[in-house]
């Protein structure tokens, strides 16, 4: 019987004017709010639930049936049911026999089951043909309408004509299907909804490490050297002054460490004369975080920002230049001739930093994913390269005319230490200096040519 | 005759190389610029116009046609042409039947008549297939191109063949339909673009009420307050001190109103033992406008960010700090030690403030479309929820930090009235606390039970 | 033989469980990552190479044969190789009959070759049916995957079904076909990835020209006088103090501009007493760059807002404010009392600039993509409209009071240039006088009337 209600379903043309029935397994969250948008799309909708009292949370105008009658009414029927929850279903195996079954679970924790569930599914009904979809969109955002056309569903399954008919369903919601091939690509899809910011972990550890380094390195310069010799307690810098040492350290390292790979890949790629090899593993995974790592450096630089332009607020530094004032007051009774040399280094720097913000901030916002999908390749290339190079230089420049004068006082290397603003500069300026000579044309012809095909040893040519 | 020529179009499938016919009524601005549009995409465009000499603005490349004429030369005919004129359409009525047409019209204000414009034409017509859509697009957006394919046409209709052609359309033109359902919903399709920020009205409206207010209890407490008692001016505290103590306070408090009814649901949950019954219609309409209320907060904060980055520039600043150095040097004669406790807490509460205003705008910054498009809603809760109290926690540490040793001096009470820092304090703490009770496993577990389908007294299962 | 296999292919439908087969000719960048991404959309992939062995590079699960043989195997043929290599393509007339060949192909310059790439492939292969698309696509974005939906694809061919059979692999690869009409199109969209920001060269152009007119004219007044006149050197001022008065200029002339010529329209609509009559080419031009205007101006303004707010930071008033103090100290010997209206002034202008600055940042961000696309445009109206002339009025207020009682000084006008910031009053006070003239009804209503399709001597009627 099931059997033919599922042909006469799959066969029969639909009503001109009606879109053909949908049957969702399961009432809970994601089965309502899933229901609820398919009957504003004008399909009618099926639920199949264990109780026959439904809840009065389900959409008004769908049906609530038994399993059996909801699936009879249905081509595709969209299991909204929890994993351990599916047994149940091979008593079904009959009505089930060449439905669609849509797959739409996800799981606690990466790689919690052996096999994928759309998998499991699909061996539980083996007479049903599966496809899994729906499972990286959430209840909350399907209900609130927050998803535009941009949101991609992913979408796989063994049968192209049932992956089909639920890609169908994904663009008539409004969003955009996206193919992710047999169901073997099921595990990697359950995975999507379960990862935490996965580009992200490096930079973030990267960076959290820099920053416990390089801050215990200023307490010990800053707050531990002047208590052993001086007996003074600065124990307050902990607050603001070392965060503003470290911030702007960790901010240049960084950019610094976004521009190193794609010059160790030029490097490389002029040693092998040629572009067809694979580069290290750990460079390839380098290159593919340096987006996260820039906008890292950009939130230490943000955060350097604001503690630099508190500084005349803080009462710590109205107290100095209180004091300063009235010594000066007290020992020449006579004010001081501006020294010129001081405010120029002083607006320099300060003027370099703004700038070397400012386009930093460019950066980051052409890096926003609107922005950079609304810039061609030569833009966004024009942008990340030219301006990045630029912000690098700047920032550098802020750094080197901030501590210029102290780098040959040998009092500012405390226990032999150099200041940390000397440690920032390493990584920038070594990609400045390779940069550099890169771009001289014997080395620079030879290059673009590689990155054009040309090989030093060719092995084929197409 | 109409009635053939219709179905010749219908039936007989189009030249390979050549897109169907595509007739517009009316040449007004978005009648012109849809149809430059579809000639960029291929279709071949005819207008339908009372005068027989066009307009210089046509198309170059559309033909313009009596109305008769242009409706028999295509299957789909889009109206665009205001509402009042429509009547002239049923002289139309044979040329029009089977057609579809489309819908593009929008009213002034909403609900301005009893009926949708497309229904009123569906009775004008009712031979022809009507379908609502490209009212929420303008002739300007069009015109300069600035649409991608995240922008959704709304479209509805009571004939899912016709819808499906119109639809076709919507996506050659690079945009994205989605489907509204029947008819019924043109109402709503034709009052959304004459919307004006509903899910805005309650925070603004709130937080203009709560500016007034606090705007208000300032004034007393720091211009009447000293008038009254010390004949003193400070009328110029409107321009910057008072906005600089009204916006931090409205800042924290809409921060805690964003996270107050997420408590207040945990709580309800808790009591009723499931998750399976409304909540309160106040409570529903709250949470929906959480993002919202957020981004007020944030713009609040940004405000006090600038009034506080600028007190030092402030004449009345430099005047006092002036007056109090030189007062020093007059009465003692000699520089003061520092004060290292008034270091630590100033220095404190500015931190505080810079790392709780960063990690707001984090929050601001992932809750923009693309930004929030791209990240999975794993990732999403962790931004929203973890970094959202981590941003509460801190501002709320900044508030109680920067006001903290006055709470039990009886001499900030002026008139008996507590100083507003302390009213800030009330929405985040009573959240902070409730939240914290809420962490321990005795209420966190049943918690997470429930809200993972589990129930008190079940009525039913799945 | 080859004729024959390509109509099976065409005609008889896909194992309902498999896609068809796609071709590339080339293993280049692009070539291996598009099959990468064919491939993990469930499509089959056959390279064609010159080679026999094939690169590492070349993704596993393809199969590479000759470029015939590959060719046999499928209906459509992706040719990923350089224009200059076409030409063995004649060779290959038979195999390649009525094959849907896509050229995806970029130029090195704009209008390099007298015809399109694809128009010279469609010479080449009079037999097959060229398709232009995936050019705009950069091989780096499709292996990253940071492409969503919102990415279009813009695609043109004299064919129709070809077409459509290439739309549908742009979107089974998650990307949005644009289709752009017949083979014609194929120049524009080959222009479209080598341009750079082409609506941005008016706006930035103009803007440099500026600043280079405004620093020469700041040093002109604050360097070279006071040398020439009273022997100070005053040259550091190029670092900060002269660009913070050349940033808020251009800011404020700029953001005049951009309401400029909304204000010229209006005129000319009004003289006209129609609106279907063409604007003069510079008008319209400068009207569609408009929203890059208002983003340059916000660029400087926040430049400006940084410069101000490092001012207490920079040496040199550090050492005026310490100067002025002692100066107070040794001449008077006592406190001063405070000037209120001195405070009001100050406070005034820095409260008006930050108000102006902060609708102006929100002005900004209703501009990203992904913010526009989601409000409607009665909304988008309402902020670049309204909030964009509070943002006008509030920043040309904030100058006002600023620079207010100079005006009638006559010290400030060294050698008889007037300060700069009244030159920056020119525009915007000329744009809002003319809009508060236009806002009176007895011009209103008649404007209103023409924008809604009234014509004072009327040509036709719709």
């Amino acid at each position: 019987m099931s059997k033919n209600s599922s042909n006469i379903m799959a066969l029969a043309p639909a009503a001109p004017n009606k879109r053909e029935t949908v049957c969702i397994f399961g009432t809970g969250d994601f089965g309502r709010a899933l229901g609820h948008k398919l009957i504003q799309s004008g399909y009618p909708v099926v639920f199949g639930s264990r109780s026959s009292h439904p809840s009065s949370l389900v959409p008004k105008d769908a049906e609530v049936l038994s399993h059996v009658e909801a699936a009879q009414k249905a081509a595709i029927i969209i299991i909204a049911i929890q994993r351990q929850h599916y047994s149940f279903l091979t008593s079904l195996a009959d009505v089930l026999r060449g439905k669609v079954l849509v797959d739409i679970s996800n799981n606690l924790k990466i790689n919690q089951y052996p096999e994928s569930n759309a998998e499991y599914l699909a061996q539980l009904v083996p007479g049903a043909r599966v496809v899994k979809a729906f499972n990286t969109v959430s209840a909350w955002a399907l209900q609130s309408g927050t998803l535009d056309a941009s949101r991609q569903v992913f979408v796989c399954g063994d049968d192209a004509e049932a992956k089909k008919m639920v890609m169908d369903i994904v663009r008539a919601l409004g969003l955009t299907p996206l193919d992710k091939g047999s169901l073997l690509a099921a595990q990697e899809i359950e995975n999507y909804p379960l990862q935490l910011f996965p580009m992200w972990k490096f930079p973030i550890f990267l960076s959290l490490g820099l920053t416990v380094f390089f801050f215990i390195y200023c307490v010990v310069l800053n707050v531990i050297y002047p208590y052993v010799y001086e007996k003074k307690d600065f124990s307050f810098f902990i607050a603001i002054s070392i965060p503003n040492q470290v911030c702007p350290v960790l901010a240049l390292t960084l950019l610094g460490l976004v521009y190193l790979p794609g010059v160790l890949a030029a490097i490389i790629q002029l040693c092998r004369g040629t572009k067809y090899r694979r580069f290290p593993d750990w460079l390839d995974k380098w290159m593919l975080c340096r987006k996260q790592l820039g906008l890292v450096a950009l939130a230490f630089a943000c955060v350097h920002v604001l503690y630099t332009l508190v500084i005349p607020i803080r009462s710590f530094v109205r107290w100095r230049i209180g004091n300063q004032i009235i010594s000066q007051v007290l020992s020449s009774n006579k004010t001081q001739p501006l020294d010129t040399s001081k405010a120029w280094i002083s607006d320099s720097y300060l003027a370099l930093g703004i700038l070397g913000f400012f386009f930093f901030v460019l950066l980051g916002i052409t890096s926003l994913p609107s922005v950079s999908n609304s810039v061609n390749w030569r833009e966004f290339r024009f942008v990340q390269s030219k301006l990045g190079y630029l912000t690098l230089v700047l920032c550098t420049a802020h750094t080197l005319v901030y501590g210029g004068k102290w780098f040959l006082v040998p009092s500012s290397y405390k226990w032999y230490l150099p200041p940390i603003y000397m440690l920032s500069l390493i990584v920038p300026c070594a990609v400045l200096v390779v940069k550099f000579v890169l771009i001289f044309p014997c080395l620079d012809n030879p290059l673009t040519q590689i990155r054009q095909g040309w090989e030093r040893n060719p092995r084929y040519s197409q």
